[in-house]
């Protein structure tokens, strides 16, 4: 996930040549059958959790059974070998790619982008998650140390987002990285789904940056009761929690945090 | 752009009620005629500027003069009145929709998304940027400064990515700020489309966050010398950057700053 490369530093009128770590950034396909489905800008590795993820929260399938196989793309099909994740899902789940093309495409490419409306999200979602999760706020303080003493890349790179899982006693279930946000939740959710953890009714997803609407979303997608992160949350993010009953707290930093939706689930 | 909410604060053992700002994000469609060309969650403001620099910045118009006109979209057409561009553009720029539509879309949706490979961007290049441009590091650490005392919303949310250009004597161009760093920096390019400005031949590009790959290609596109972030570049952006002889700063931050690519722009 690293490369190394020569960089030249400039401190205080000072410069000097030195090797730094970048994180990498390669496109991933994702096909159904022979049709692409959607690509992504992400950091190799976990790239079967992450299409299973992509594939459960962008509601391409609603299940891990419906998830036949995942496989890496094999050479001489494509020339970024590697970067190709081949899916097999049952019949009722493979996307109607005549009918459906455009919007489909524009809704699935990535979680941040194309979600026409809430009620895009709405039409699927079918019930608030776990209303009798509880989480102690002394605990809740302590996962972003956990997150950032786990995070080997990140102190190397300052260039990847983590999304991780922590269950109700406050252990670290797993932890993911990737250069882009989305992909790190669909990383740790693809993880759960592959083994077979969903819903994660008593979990507490964390992810480094922002509390953004289609982090919401995959976490009502997965079941999961309670969303955290250490920066604000958007406006249509927190609109969304309140009405799904979804936990959402933000700036979760030293001894604080802000609660933005959910209150009643952060025991006290 | 902000909206104001009542949540809790949780500060080492006490809860309080109080208020709080958040960020507005909301889902943005450009339609070119009929049809829909793509769906970006957006924080509302700058639309135009928004729309302007999407089309450029993705290519599908290669000039400010391919945009015939662009408007926000009226009531009754679509119920998110005000989430809606209408762009008209001359004949020789409009997508092939029937044709094109597939990787269109997966290519389109998010400037992080969709991106094949760099030999997409590749056949859209032309030439490397101006290779005269100077600028002397004492100017460069000074940008994050002017930066961060312009950015009104970000102080009270901490939720907004900040795009802002610099001319070559380090004055502030302009500043736009989006819940998405991709939307920031088309608002920039799309306020220098719409100004005649392109290409940006003698400014610097500073962007809050990271310097990923979808920046640098959209920089390049606008013929910018320089781009600088406060964090971490990408691999996929070194290589890009090399590549095509732009100067990425990373790790601006106080009196320092990484050279990734271009180093002879920066003078000393």
């Amino acid at each position: 996930m690293l490369n190394l490369t020569k960089v030249s530093e400039w401190d205080d009128g000072h410069f000097q040549r030195k090797d730094d770590y970048l994180a990498a950034e390669e496109p991933l396909e994702i096909r159904v059958g022979t049709e692409p489905l959607s690509v992504t800008m992400r950091t190799p590795g976990h790239d079967l959790e992450l299409a299973a993820g992509f594939l459960f929260t962008e509601g391409i399938v609603s299940s891990g059974e419906q998830i036949v196989s995942l496989q890496p793309g094999v050479s001489g099909e494509n020339p970024n070998v590697g970067n190709l994740v081949h899916a097999e899902l049952v019949p009722e789940a493979i996307p109607d790619f005549s009918k459906t093309q455009r919007h489909f495409f524009a809704a699935s490419s990535c979680g941040i982008c194309g979600k026409a409306s809430i009620d895009s999200i709405r039409s699927r979602l079918l019930k608030a998650p776990n209303p009798d999760f509880r989480f102690a706020p002394e605990l809740l303080v302590k996962l972003p140390d956990v997150l950032r003493s786990s995070q080997d890349v990140f102190q190397r790179t300052g260039g990847l987002h983590a999304a991780a899982l922590f269950d109700s006693t406050g252990a670290l279930q797993v932890l993911r990285e990737d250069i882009g946000r989305h992909n790190a939740v669909d990383k740790v959710i693809g993880w759960a789904l592959q083994g077979g953890q969903i819903p994660l009714a008593n979990s507490v997803l964390l992810v480094s940056g922002r509390g953004g609407f289609e982090i919401v979303q995959k976490a009502i997608v997965a079941g999961l009761p309670v969303v955290a992160s250490v920066s604000a949350p958007s406006g249509l993010a927190v609109q969304l929690a309140r009405e799904l009953r979804l936990t959402l707290i933000g700036f979760l930093r030293g001894k604080r945090f802000v609660i933005y939706s959910g209150e009643e689930r952060i025991a006290h």
